[in-house]
């Protein structure tokens, strides 16, 4: 079902807290050392070096117009050609891309993770399979509180102003609807171990058939 | 992640018109000759040999209630202790059990399809791999009436008639809030190829580590 001659490239996305870096994560760990990468949309988030440090903080960031998706679908296409890449490195401490980069060689297997990534039709159009972490909202957003305030030190009003006036308007207006792009949709995010060793099966599968299992 | 001394068992719901019949076959089909078998909740119908036809004429056979799950629950068990069960047959003209049989020997994969398996809780515990063919309620009416149309002579008044008095509500009711138990999610159904594949790929995975494939 799957070519053999070009990575295959299978998309993750969901909303903010949905569990989807955990489902990414379970999955990638599982094929440490074998022909298999992960690229983070936000890696790709816009340079910006051409604004000023206060402009760039009113730069919504969970907008498709934060994303140089130009980019990542320019790479994609190149990995796609059985070239290499060079991945930018994101500044988030000056909010715009670094001048590091992480290369990226071929691989058989390259998952594609982010929230707006079966956003845009000329990714979905690059993948071979498109995967949905689905969470209800009301989970999404107490992970996203915990998260925010226990490891980013920030508080708990800061994050619900955050989530009222930016997440939770471009989850209702580009994330929720890219939904209906997914060819599966996994509930529940990183603790469905069920979804998980399905789509790491179907990995097995396509390394195996190309002799690298 | 799977067993290897009993059968696995993969359920496989969704509402009427959603496709998983179409799912189900097309799983099925790719592993004819191997150990691989198909149950249908439906087989289960209650035997109604206790009612007139007319009273067999008002069942909800949309509703739990017009199952015999305890007996598929049964036969499910002896099939995971590796013992043959004898499904069965339902004869639809006269609305109730047969007194035929189809024996099923002990296999490596079973797949149980209905609209109401991930309703009830100890079909559930029975399952490895739960799926939830999920497909918009206007597709479903729509293919609901091609099909009662097309292939059983009904009017159009009559199928609408049924949707709105029975099939409607049931799926409200029990239906889509089983969906909940899913393990993964299938949109489309039945041209869902991506999907099907990774179903197909998990099953070849399992007869091969059984040294079936």
């Amino acid at each position: 079902m799957t070519p053999k001659n070009r990575p295959v490239i299978i998309g993750v996305a969901g909303g903010s807290g949905s569990g989807k870096t955990t489902v990414c994560n379970k999955i990638y760990e599982y094929f440490v050392g074998k022909s298999v990468k992960m690229i983070e949309h936000d890696s790709y988030y816009r340079d910006q070096k051409d604004l000023t440090f206060e402009e760039r903080l009113d730069t919504n960031y969970d907008h498709p117009f934060a994303f140089d998706t130009d980019l990542l679908v320019e790479h994609l296409t190149q990995l796609l050609k059985n070239e290499s890449i060079d991945v930018p490195v994101y500044d988030y401490a000056n909010h715009t891309r670094s001048d590091k980069t992480i290369r990226i060689e071929p691989q058989d297997v390259i998952i594609v993770e982010g929230i707006l990534i079966l956003e845009d039709k000329r990714l979905r159009d690059l993948m071979d399979i498109k995967l949905y972490v689905d969470t209800d909202a009301d989970l999404r957003i107490i992970r996203r509180i915990q998260r925010d305030m226990n490891e980013r030190g920030r508080s708990l009003d800061s994050v619900i102003n955050q989530y009222m006036d930016v997440v939770r308007k471009m989850h209702e207006q580009f994330v929720e609807p890219s939904k209906k792009f997914a060819d599966i949709i996994i509930p529940e995010g990183g603790h469905n171990v069920v979804a998980i060793d399905l789509v790491i099966t179907k990995i097995r599968m396509i390394l195996q058939e190309r002799n690298k299992a």
